[in-house]
């Protein structure tokens, strides 16, 4: 048993840590002002290597265990939980196109992924089929060499910024969830509308929907088997979701670890904040639960480095994290007053932008089923 | 003992529930949007006679009890939770300045507020006392019939559209919390400056800062005694804290309510959402301990009317249901998924309105330390 | 609108919290410790004419409305939450009786219990089926002017003390939950056997199984309709779960106020504890969360009392006191330290006879699915 | 990074996996309700080498390191929580002899601590003063080459069983936490007098007070310097809070996984219980919860294996994992229904003997001033 980072994490975890506060941070309310993408910082990333952190050597990439890119996520969304986004794509999306896109697809798209050149989402969800994906409503018809695609996208984070997106749709309608294959879609060809949402936050990594519109792709941009689509996507949720619990966990550290300085300066009837339990107790109730939730991540990652399974372990990660954070940073929002309320402290937008994963990649309701199968039995599941 | 609201209150509510919902509600997102003050609302409120419910009839109020003006600030923050700092208003300001100023202020401005022609906005905290008004710094001197004020007061609610601010200032400053009187000052003195502030939420109500620099008033202005300023504004506290409440509860109840027609109508799994315990048993959860928090607070109201003590009372309200009503709606916001994260829904919008309100008035931590005075004794206190 | 206790109220409610002090309380552990029925204090109750609370004149009893009734129920529960099951009694089984039963059986019966001279317990739930009805096996057949029952009834408070107990059978086994009937069955009759559960808490309410083996009884102990039964013990649900509530309220009040005295007392590192908010705020906490709960209840109460519909809100009762009231005691317990683990005080008592209320009656589940029956409809049930 | 124990541990667990269901569970409410300290089953985990688990080879023991003992200590408490006293004796009282004591009682207490043949408790507490090692009133004089001890020690675990015990006494009452020395004391000397507890839970093991009366031992009995004993005991604790909080994690994991079987098995309304989300959904919840706990415990010890510091992480184990231990027992148990009241289940015994260990070895509030100590420093300590 061990529960050391390796020196060569470690190390990374430091130069990370530093980029985070120096450059990220200082930023990270920029963007959400502004509401653009933070190209210049997305650059930055690619610079040191953040976004194939995933992608095997040949294709650019540095080849990282999931502990290692868990660490990265975990430290880049301390300093601005957008740009984090971008390791979950060299997770999700690079784990994907990686194990089952054609030779072709992997040297156009995702080297170049992985040199930050091209950004790639995951179009998944559809208006009335969130987590059931044997309701998914987009079709792909084989057209001799070619697929042909309708259908309407929704919820898809990085949208407005993607060059192509993972397009899930049914080639075969009566096959429910064993119906659905995966393609690469370029955003820029003909019949694709996009329309960005207005949302609480993650103002810089614009959501949106993607509408199909008779869309033609060679059928080599067909990732994996036909029918396969469903099993990929929830073997990289597996994995996305652990990274998206240590990006909350990050977010939610730094605040408090901002607000015990923040604690320490500031006092009330003559005495520093930090001296009253009614301010120091919630702060390390916050720190213990972190800390343990902290380790339940690791853990997962870890199965996933060892391939044993971890569905529920990942779900477990997925349901608590974001949920823990949310509640950490709203503490100490509200510790800080009428300074918390406001953009002067990053912390109201890491509130608004957290938010945002506890619904992506799944509801807590989504987690604690998949937890139920495993523990109770698919028998027992209620519908 | 009666848990029935009388006739005038039962029709008054309906009328006011009816211009929330076709009136209100469907411009609440607009101001927000906007970062504009609802003077169109504010004055179809006016026609209503909502915005001098507390004030006397010789001033052009409606004398309505404390209940009454709870009754309304609930159904108002149905529609639009900001809308409803017009009942606080007449509430908190409308009661210091009837009890306390000069005729000659009451006839100039209480009867303008009355009317809506007027917007008066509270100036108590400053950058570095929020709760501990003993640590005020901001001075008033009389100078022959004048008072020359300075200082920095911050955090005031309705800052931007406001004619004039209930300022707190030191008379004396050696005598602590004693020592501070209340002063009607228009704003648009010269040597005033105003600041606004860049918040989470409840940007039609801008919140800001307001620098006194040499301001010069008549002793006309004076409201109250000198050195008085600190009890009327507590007992004027006991009051506003529980339409704060009240505002909060309100803006939680009609989230459930959308929320339950919408688990209604949104399937999964083909079944409507509101046939899984996951999400229908949060929802009964809530409007149960909203339910309870409503009581508590119609308690403490009905116990200013009668003019029996309801200072720990309204302590109880002010940390309970803002509280409770964040939680709910946060918890509403995830039911409704991805479209509860956008501003198509006001969910995400009264979210950031009613955390301004866990803060405004005083933190859970100040209603604690006000509760625990009464019921371990002041020598039990912390400091 | 008026929140305060009639003049009545007000006397009984000071007479009974004098009683519950001198006379209950210093006892209350002795009967846990025996494992005895409290005779002694139900011959007290009686002189006091607390166990005919409900029971209209003619039989002997107060005719007090409902709230007087939850006002009692609180005050002796605080003296000995198991004395209070003699005031449950009163609402629950003297409601069903005097409503339902012929003029025999409440002549016989009904005007005893109101003098404390017999004591009758509620026989509904079986081993199998606990909150659902329609699926009790308990069968009850007419022979001439007799009915023969057999079955097993289980989880019956009161059982070992108990004279006589209203028995919920099924007469039109086809019929579901509209073809069971109640009828009054003397415990003495032969063919009945008893067993008493090693239960947790509510040691001197010996909880208990009853074994039916051909009884017959004379038809006139057939209470009201055959078929009726069910609705008749829903109603009186809809009261006795308000009840249950209140005396959990009462429990954990006076475990905070006692828990108040401890802390004022009690000194570490040379303060006491009360100087401590890790300690101050959680009581001042849960006083406000029980006084919320309390009007919830004491609302419930009044509408039952107006006859107006309550079975929502006395479910909401149900659910949510007795949970507050557990983690409550639990808080206060741990704030005593080591002492809190013993018998010296009633804490740990107090928690273990409170628990067994947050099951009797309807589990919290129970509960939360009648009220979501009434908040989204019958059709949205999850069965 | 390695989640893995190694095959050592593994094998070792197994082992005591199955003596934990085949002998300790089906007797563990035997002793609760005999209130009899369960020596056969000490004598069984003497035969298994359990109870020397940290004690060097040359007295005896296995020398196993601090996580294995972790293991073992969760384990045994699946089976009987009481019974893992015995586990917490050989890390706490062995870790202070065996790093402190002369060679002497090492070789006549540790070894036969080590087989079982001796119990060995710990007297640290006093009537005033639970937390606060400063306040200690015991004292301990030397007289030629011995000392002479007087007071009263008070919430001493396994008091009665004990032959002898480890007391903390006052040799420089002028040296606060510095002035305290301890001293290996047997319990059959004269002048020593017993008084047991009538506790809430763990019966088995009672826990009472040791007066002590002009008792002569001789210097040798000395453990370590004089005046060391508070540093001690303090290093003691880092360790034997976070084997308790295995113990309390043991003690709700079997309980889930009971409670998982039941709900299976148990149907209401024709459907088994697991396949309603208001009863599954809680216990994936818990699962969750104490999965993460869990790895914060063994990381905890996999530090102090490792010799780094850990005492910060030790209280954050001490507070989280007995609070949700004892919450999720309690949920199982109400989930059981009349079920869960009764001692029929061993769940209403686990739910008052894991109470107990949220009090002994320190309250949560104790736990959150250490971790504040390290968080804020210690110059913002509340005293």
């Amino acid at each position: 048993m061990d529960f050391r980072f390796n020196d060569v994490q470690e190390s990374m975890a430091k130069v990370v840590r530093n980029f985070a506060n120096k450059v990220l941070l200082p930023q990270y309310g920029y963007w959400d002002q502004k509401e653009e993408f933070p190209y210049e910082q997305w650059a930055k990333m690619a610079e040191l290597d953040l976004l194939g952190l995933r992608v095997s050597e040949r294709y650019g990439g540095q080849e990282a265990d999931c502990v290692t890119a868990g660490l990265i996520a975990e430290e880049i969304a301390r300093g601005d939980f957008n740009c984090a986004y971008g390791v979950l794509m060299t997770c999700l999306v690079g784990d994907i196109i990686e194990r089952f896109a054609t030779e072709k697809i992997k040297n156009n798209w995702l080297s170049k992924m992985a040199k930050g050149e091209k950004i790639i989402c995951i179009a998944l969800t559809e208006p009335q089929a969130g987590c059931d994906a044997a309701a998914l409503n987009a079709r792909a018809v084989k057209k001799e060499d070619s697929y042909v695609l309708n259908g309407e996208k929704s919820a898809i984070s990085l949208l407005r910024a993607s060059d192509a997106a993972v397009v899930f749709a049914k080639t075969d309608p009566a096959a429910g969830a064993r119906g659905i294959s995966a393609f690469l879609v370029p955003l820029d060809l003909p019949g694709i509308t996009l329309q960005s949402y207005p949302d609480m936050g993650s103002k810089a990594i614009v959501r949106g929907s993607l509408f199909l519109d008779d869309i033609v792709i060679p059928e080599e941009n067909l990732i994996g088997q036909e029918g396969g689509g469903f099993i990929q996507v929830m073997q990289a949720f597996d994995y996305s979701r652990v990274i998206i619990a240590l990006m909350c966990l990050g977010a939610a550290q730094i605040t408090i670890e901002e607000t015990v300085e923040y604690v320490k300066q500031r006092s009330v009837f003559g005495k520093p904040l930090a001296k009253f339990e009614g301010i120091s107790f919630p702060l390390v109730e916050w720190l213990t639960r972190l800390e343990a939730a902290r380790w339940l991540c690791y853990r997962a990652l870890w199965l996933r480095d060892q391939e044993l399974p971890h569905t529920k372990e990942a779900a477990m990660c997925k349901w608590l994290c974001p949920e823990l954070a949310v509640a950490a940073i709203h503490e100490c929002l509200l510790i800080h007053g009428h300074y918390g309320y406001t953009r002067e402290f990053p912390i109201e937008q890491r509130m608004r932008d957290v938010i945002g994963l506890q619904i992506g990649d799944g509801t807590a309701q989504v987690q604690k089923i998949i937890i139920s199968r495993e523990v109770f039995g698919r028998e027992f599941l209620p519908y």
